[in-house]
C-alpha cells in the first residue's frame, strides 16, 4: 500500500477542550445544506470492531496499556475502520468527516508518548494508505483546553494524563501542520467558538468548490 | 529494540490438534520435578488487557476482524504480554514457558492470510524484541489435527477457518523452523501422545542441562 489522497476525506484534529464538536455541527451543517451525502465518523472507532478496540485503549479501571500496545491498538482500529466505513463510503461518492484520524497517532504515541515517529509513518503506510485531502487542526493552549475540559466529568485514561504530556501532542500536531501546509488548515481555537467553527466552514467551502471544479 | 535470546524462554507452537496442552502438562511437570521456577501463559494473551485483546481477535458473533486488524491486534497483545509477564519474570531468573508466541504471527497471518513477512519482522524488532531459546514445534498433517479436534464443541474465528489456510499455517511454521533449525525442535505430533511430550521433555532437559552449565 502506498499514501494516497482520497480528494472527499476530511478530518477534525485538536488536544483536549479544542471544541471539535461544536466544528463538527457547523462542517456537518454546511455539507447537508450543500445537498452533500456525508459519512460522520470517530477514532478510534468508526466501526463496532474498532469501537471495542477504544474502549480497551481508554479504558481507566483494568490494566493500563503500556505504549506500544496502546499505538498497535490505535492501527488495529484504524485499519479496520479504513477498510470497513471509510473506503466503502468514499467509492460510493460520498464525503467522510473523520473526527481524529492517523494525524493523532504522531501527536499521542509519537510525540506523546515519544514513540519512533518513522515506526508510525511505516504503519500508515502498510495498514492505512491514505491521507485526507483536508486537515482542521483546532490548536488551544493547554491550560484553557483543559480548563474547558474540567466541567464535563470523569477523564478517561488518555484524558488523565499530565500537562506535559499534553504539550508534547499539542507541539506534535503543529509539527504536523507545519510539515505540509496545504493539507492542514491551523484555527485559533482560543477564539469564540463562532469563529472557529465560521473559519472551518469556509475552508471546507474552499475544499467543495475545488472539488466539484475539478470533477 | 534489537532481538535478543533469553535462554529461559521456551515456546511451543503448532496447528489445532496438535497435542499442544498434553506437552504443556508434560513440560510442566519436568520443570516441577527439578525444582525449577517457571511461569506458564499464552498468547494471545498473558495478562488482563492482553486476554480482553485475544477476545476481540477470537470473537465469531461480531463482526470480524480484517487481516490487518487481526495482525496488530496479535502485536498489541504481543507487546503488553512481554513486558507486564515475560521480561518481569526472566528478570527474577524464572523460565517462562508460553504456549504460542510470534512463529504464529508469521504462521498464522504471514502464511495464513498473506500479510507481507517483512512487516511482521519488523513488528517483531519493533515491538517484541526477544525471540525464544527453544521453540518446539508440534507438526500434525492438517487432516490428522482437524479431525482431532472435531469432538471438541464450538469452534472460535480462527479455528472455523478453511483447509487450505491451515495447509499454509502448517508450512508457515516448518519454514520457520527450516530457516532457524538450532531454535527449533519440529516434533511429529502424529506419533501418540506420550512419544511426543517424550520428545519434547528429552529436548526441554538438555536445555535445561546447557543453561545450567553456562551460568
Amino acid at each position: 500500500m502506498t499514501l494516497s489522497t482520497p480528494p472527499r476525506l476530511i478530518t477534525l484534529e485538536g488536544g483536549e477542550g479544542a471544541g471539535k464538536s461544536t466544528v463538527l455541527a457547523a462542517l456537518r451543517g454546511a455539507l447537508e445544506a450543500a445537498g452533500i451525502e456525508a459519512v460522520y465518523t470517530r477514532e478510534p472507532g468508526g466501526t463496532p470492531l474498532a469501537e471495542q478496540i477504544r474502549g480497551l485503549m481508554l479504558d481507566t479501571h483494568h490494566e493500563p496499556a503500556v505504549a506500544e500496545t496502546e499505538l498497535l491498538l490505535a492501527f488495529a482500529a484504524r485499519a479496520q475502520h479504513v477498510r470497513a466505513t471509510i473506503l466503502p463510503a468514499l467509492q460510493r461518492g460520498a464525503w467522510v468527516v473523520s473526527d481524529r484520524f492517523t494525524d493523532a497517532s504522531y501527536a499521542y504515541q509519537g510525540a506523546g508518548r515519544g514513540l519512533d515517529l518513522d515506526f508510525i509513518a511505516d504503519l500508515e503506510r502498510r495498514v492505512v494508505g491514505i491521507r485526507p485531502a483536508l486537515t482542521l487542526l483546532l490548536d488551544v493552549p493547554v491550560e484553557v483546553g483543559l480548563q474547558r475540559m474540567r466541567g464535563r466529568g470523569a477523564a478517561d485514561r488518555i484524558e488523565g494524563e499530565r500537562n506535559d504530556f499534553f504539550e508534547r501532542v499539542r507541539q506534535g500536531y503543529r509539527d504536523r501542520a507545519a510539515a505540509e501546509p496545504q493539507r492542514f488548515e491551523v484555527i485559533d481555537a482560543s477564539q469564540p467558538a463562532d469563529a472557529v467553527a465560521a473559519q472551518a466552514v469556509a475552508r471546507l467551502r474552499a475544499l467543495l468548490a475545488a472539488t466539484e471544479a475539478a470533477r
